[in-house]
């Protein structure tokens, strides 16, 4: 039977980016969480009133330039973290958090399925947050849901399943400038190439995506094949934050394949560009009975990864100690 | 971290209706179970080979009269069980499982969320599976997928929830004939309302669904509104069981409006009629973002729910003793 709740678990936003300050509204729209502190060491922020920083009220909490100052003496904090994409890049500041006993859900994607990347340091935070004793997570909206928690669930009514695809379309227009760079919107294709090369470009964690579906769907997959294109414009694309020329980059084509002995098992494309039309969400899990699940417009990428961060924490103060991956996480609020 | 799989987890079958018998095909089926019993106390299955029951190879099994005599000496089974969609009609197997310590999935629809309809019963059975350590679902596809875990997993990506709807239209030509006739099919108005004053007609579960659905999306429900009406049919539909003449009984349109304070706060609509037009599933979920989720085609029901049940059961051997709902299950296999 499902634990009586308790109050609102307390929460601390760590990295008031784009994505952090909207994990801090998320926070505050939520009856399930509290928001005590936030954390970035960023000069231009540290030490602002957060209601500033948010444009919103927020009672007089100020923005840290530590966990534990923002911490203060509240006990059974959940730590709301949103500084990096890449593991080795925030592996710090999450040995930090387990250290002070502090549950973590965060968004970096890396983290969303550490194993396979980077599987020491993925055993090195495991044994960290047993002995502080409180959970791990990496999610989001993708990685972190709709290309994989959702297709294990999808899957729960499925046989043996024989493979899965699944498409996500996003036009970069709805989302901010700095996506529809981040994308590559409005380069040439040299310069698209060029960036790539230096993993400056593109989407992180579908490869994750693609082993936690797998996981998830009790598939096997002993190898990943990843791509990256551009998609370019074939007209003038206005209604972004620029103008993209016809013959310019309008946006980036990823995909992953997972193989089990040369076998096609799972297949993820992600294609985010400005202009891209239909946008959606779209799995197909070849099993019996076959499974189609549309998601007309798709979910929406930045609140939603706020959202999956929020809703996830007072799940996380209940969890087995060490890192988790979504697939373990339960259904419900 | 994910736990090792040791093998895969023993179960048995109760329950050799059709249902019971997709079930102990969908275990056959996967890797993550092995059948080792069958139990049906009807003089005309009961010491039959289980391959003839279901004519396919499955070794020596037979069916056998007893949960006892299915278990023998095997430690550590599960058993999935499908006798019947009433709690007070099924309690006594249930609790006998319990006491044997064997954790129970079954497709009894009451069980999905005894809470509502039967909290004395369902209290007896937690207090029952946590003596006798182990732990009881109730699920399926409907309920416990398509109108309420899917639901509570898509609106993990939402903030604070204001109201979900859920369509599912079956066409019943698609499903054996014992649906159709379950549904009305081929009677008149009269019959039809005759046997739905006798609790004889219509589908069970649905208000355990919504009830489900709110709790799964953080909503109150303090009421809940049921309604059944035939849907009656427009012209002479052929291609089912048997055919259905224009003015007679086409099948059944039941819904349930969970409300808080008298506000509608959760809407399902399920419509399971021969000819039924557009067959599919169908989520809407109004928050922050707002999310649709659409299976064309709909969740095949019977295969579907033969496949929760076994994909359910090695998760029941890991989870904390007592009556569980599928809010609880983790999203992956």
């Amino acid at each position: 039977m499902a634990r009586a709740l308790e109050g609102p678990v307390p929460v601390v936003v760590m990295g008031l980016g784009f994505i952090g300050q909207e994990i801090a509204r998320a926070a505050l729209a939520s009856s399930e969480v509290e928001l005590i502190g936030a954390v970035d060491t960023s000069p231009q922020l540290n030490g602002r009133p957060l209601a500033e920083v948010l444009g919103q009220p927020v009672g007089k909490l100020k923005v840290s330039d530590s966990l534990e100052r923002a911490l203060g003496r509240r006990k059974g904090a959940v730590l709301l973290h949103a500084t990096g994409s890449r593991l080795p890049q925030v592996m710090d500041q999450l040995l930090e958090a387990v250290k002070l006993g502090v549950p973590v859900v965060s968004t970096c994607e890396e983290l969303a399925f550490p194993f396979l990347k980077h599987p020491e340091l993925a055993d090195k935070l495991d044994r960290a947050a047993q002995k502080g004793g409180v959970a791990v997570l990496g999610t989001g909206v993708n990685p972190g849901f709709v290309m994989d928690r959702l297709v294990a669930t999808a899957g729960q009514a499925c046989g043996p399943v024989r493979r899965a695809s699944v498409t996500r379309v996003v036009d970069a227009r709805t989302r901010r400038e700095a996506l529809q760079r981040k994308v590559g919107a409005g380069l040439t294709e040299d310069e698209f190439f060029a960036l790539v090369d230096k993993d400056q470009l593109g989407h992180v964690g579908l490869v994750e995506s693609a082993a936690l579906c797998a996981l998830g769907l009790g598939l096997d997959c002993d190898d990943y094949e990843e791509e990256v294109a551009p998609v370019m414009a074939e007209e003038d694309i206005s209604g972004g934050a620029f103008p993209v020329r016809k013959g310019r980059v309008a946006g980036i084509f990823q995909s992953v394949v997972g193989l089990d002995d040369g076998q096609e098992r799972v297949r993820l494309e992600l294609t985010i560009a400005v202009g891209a039309e239909d946008p959606r969400d779209r799995i197909e899990i070849d099993a019996e009975p076959k499974i189609v699940v549309e998601i007309p417009g798709g979910v929406s990428g930045d609140r939603a990864t706020a959202n999956s961060l929020v809703n996830a924490a007072p799940r996380l103060t209940a969890a087995e100690a060490g890192l988790l991956t979504v697939l373990e996480l339960p259904a419900g609020r």
